[in-house]
């Protein structure tokens, strides 16, 4: 038997949770209050809560939590995060209100993403706790640096033996209505830096200089020509852009000593980020051999290749909505790249038009619509 | 008959007028004291002597200084600038005391090229005022803008009617020892600014940006490619250099919406600045229609072919060092590129080692070594 919650309050209704963890005013890295409202929600409808904290400055420390409710058959995990970016300033209503207004909930993380998470919990409570074992997986920090969050949840997983079969997250993929998208896969994303060093010296005496210039200019060139790929079934072809040039010398006849570059490459499951940023360097060490050539890599490419459990979600949709999800993996990077390790993972949630700006909100329809498509959903994938 | 000095004494020695032009400080743009130095050694001599004002801010006013002695026969103009570059910090002699040091005098301008300057008033000293027509053309403004310095000094001597016959630039083209470079010539510059504007967006959303960056590196690989000549008898080859590259984004998951560079020409007189700014136009608008692309010509090349005035001064420089001077274009721009349209030009002067720099000083000898060569010089070109 689960304990009662600590806040002796039951929060299960989706509207009213939305709005209790808009009020937890959460700007990314959350801890405390906004899990404290999702604990008080999660307890009374059987969930063993587990909280902790990871990390340290800079990139922590964070909050994550794990919440299980049961033990046997299929296991079910959603993901997802309590943590938010900054609200910034011209909102027509507090960011942090959780207003009403004519059939919209407004506040940040209104659909990006404490909707959906509060739409899963009111989904649990309407599932029998014996028909399979379902987990939540919040993190504290998916807006930000994301090293202590979600890996940090898998590795707990990992020490307790929590293995589940499927991974729903619940980021806001739908684009125009809700249900007209799910993301089964997301592109990689490395960034490179390119630094040209040369020897800096006067316009008027070239042979005394060395202008590190004309060399990274012809690498760059090089760069722009490579067609990466022309793309998979499932995804777009990977694309390279040169995000930043810089020299900073202010002096009309002076030759420059250091020369340098940005690249940012979003590619599909063709690629691993180490080796695009390999043949970069290569490219690079070819025109000028001293270059200097780090590459970031944020996350690498995956796809959950279209089945059982996209089916099973495209079917929940259509039977609530009458839409047919398009699958997609367009758009940045999410957690999905972490647990795609573990299971087949989908994204599906709330609408994303107003996530990240001004005035972010949720219509009340959609919270009930996609609270109705999870509970299917959960029953189906647990059944 | 000239009248008086308005300040009442002469000074015809070349050192005691170098230490004097020093004392004067005059940083350009120069007005004032340091043409009231000039005017007292040029009016006992026989010197009429014009002064005038010319321009308004931020390129003026400028002061300037023409002094003509004589009237007929021949007509050697010598061309030069009481003006000074900023002293700076960390001099071990007063920058403008003129103090005199183990047979070196110190000071802004000891080289470059008061001392110069004073040599010629000295030589004058030394000719006859029936020789022929002797003119100085001093101007306020040779290391600033230069906008209403020499350009206005030819103004007001086509309205005099004042046309020499061949012009002597003081400047100091003396490398190693007095003597053992002249320039007959100095390569054009041309600085161009090339701005390429695209549409900013996020790297995860190519299809709705369009990234300036790569338009900008293909024509400027183009451009680095070109080989604008192959030097001349007379003139190294032309030389291009990228001086900078900005596009000034900090962002690294955003596609830039502009992106600019800036290059500089040094050129021989094979070639035009403007044509060249149009050649590069030309190459740029290939690749990027929109771009803006803005040439400032900062002087065209110029040449005045070795003959009779280049061996007029390397027999003076031989007769008095026993050097054979080297008959050079290299180095930057001077007013020599003005004054070359009027006459046969060529520049000799002092060592440039320390012009420039902290501590620059001219050697008492060398002062006086310029003088009997400008002598000879003088009485040969009116002769
Ligand atoms: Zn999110
Ligand atoms: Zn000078």
């Amino acid at each position: 038997m689960p304990p009662p919650s600590s806040e002796g309050t039951s929060v299960a209704d989706v509207v009213e949770l939305t709005k209790a963890l808009i009020a937890a005013e959460s700007v990314t890295p959350a801890r405390g209050p906004v899990f404290d409202v999702l604990e008080a929600a999660l307890r009374p409808l059987g969930f063993d809560v587990d909280r902790f904290v990871c990390g340290e400055a800079p990139d922590g420390p964070v909050e994550n939590l794990i919440a299980v409710r049961g033990s046997g058959g299929r296991h079910l995990a959603f993901a997802g995060h309590v943590d938010v970016v900054p609200a910034g300033d011209g909102w027509t209503a507090g960011p942090f209100s959780g207003e009403e207004r004519a059939g919209l909930i407004y506040g940040r993380g209104a659909v990006d993403m404490k909707g959906a998470v509060a739409a899963f919990v009111a989904a649990c409570a309407q599932v029998p706790v014996d028909a399979g074992t379902l987990s939540l997986l919040i993190t504290g920090d998916e807006e930000g640096p994301a090293v202590f969050g979600t890996r940090a949840i898998i590795d707990r997983m990992a020490e307790r033996g929590l293995a589940p079969d499927l991974c729903l997250v619940g980021e806001p993929t739908s684009t125009g209505r809700l249900g007209d998208m799910i993301k089964i896969g997301r592109r990689g994303s490395v960034n490179i830096w390119i630094d040209v060093n040369g020897r800096q010296g006067h316009v008027a005496y070239p042979h005394l200089a060395d202008n590190p210039v004309p060399r990274l200019v012809r690498a760059l060139a090089e760069i722009d020509a490579l067609i990466l790929d022309e793309g998979t079934e499932w995804f777009q072809s990977s694309n390279l852009e040169a995000t930043d040039l810089s020299v900073g010398n202010l002096a009309t006849n002076v030759i420059p000593g250091r020369a340098s570059a940005r690249l940012s490459i979003r590619f599909n499951d063709l690629h691993r980020g180490e080796a695009l940023v390999e043949r970069i360097r290569a490219i690079v060490e070819r025109h000028t051999p001293d270059a200097h050539v780090v590459g970031k890599v944020s996350g690498e490419a995956f796809l959950t290749p279209p089945g059982t459990f996209s089916t099973l979600i495209a079917d929940a949709i259509r039977e609530h909505t009458g839409l047919t999800p398009e699958l997609s993996t367009t758009g940045g990077t999410s957690d999905a790249r972490f647990l795609s390790r573990l299971c087949p993972t989908v994204e599906f949630g709330l609408l994303n038009a107003t996530m990240h700006k001004l005035d972010e909100a949720v219509a009340v329809e959609d919270l009930r619509s996609l609270q109705a498509i999870y509970a299917t959903l959960i029953r189906r994938a647990l059944g």
